[in-house]
């Protein structure tokens, strides 16, 4: 049976992904808000994402407070796609 | 954003449970073929899903050979219906 990608197949950044597949960009606080995970794994999980190039994380100082944003790239879309593919394998008939 | 259940959320077993909707009931060896996974792991996997109610092990001496058959109950596909609504939470777009 084909491989579940471990990156997507993972509960928070499944919510992360899915969250950012909504909107232009996301900043860390909203996400931090809708997936109520700790910013400690938050951020460990966005950088995941961001290495395998999933996402682009952007930080920047807006008046004096630090600001993390976050979308998703053309390779998360690419590498969503091809999840759902596979969910699709396993689970087509209830799908 | 809902709790996708550990118990289904993982690769192996989701497999396993995948296998099973389409079969009235499937034996080791053939679970072993299907999902490629190492007796040992398969066991484990098998194991945790019969102590949730989610699947019926049978044991059984066929010829002079030990059959271990598996089904899943109802139990397991109340609990598969609810993985896949909160997938569809998740993913609802793409899905």
């Amino acid at each position: 049976m084909r491989e579940l990608d471990p990156l997507l197949h993972s509960q928070l950044r499944l919510a992360i992904i899915s969250l950012l597949l909504s909107v232009e960009e996301a900043d860390f606080n909203y996400l931090k808000e809708k997936t109520e995970a700790t910013s400690g794994n938050l951020s460990i999980q966005l950088d995941k994402l961001s290495n395998a190039g999933y996402i682009e994380i952007r930080k920047e100082i807006v008046g004096k407070k630090p600001r993390t944003s976050c979308r998703l790239t053309q390779k998360g879309r690419d590498a969503l796609d091809v999840y759902v593919a596979s969910l699709r394998e396993y689970l087509g008939k209830v799908l």
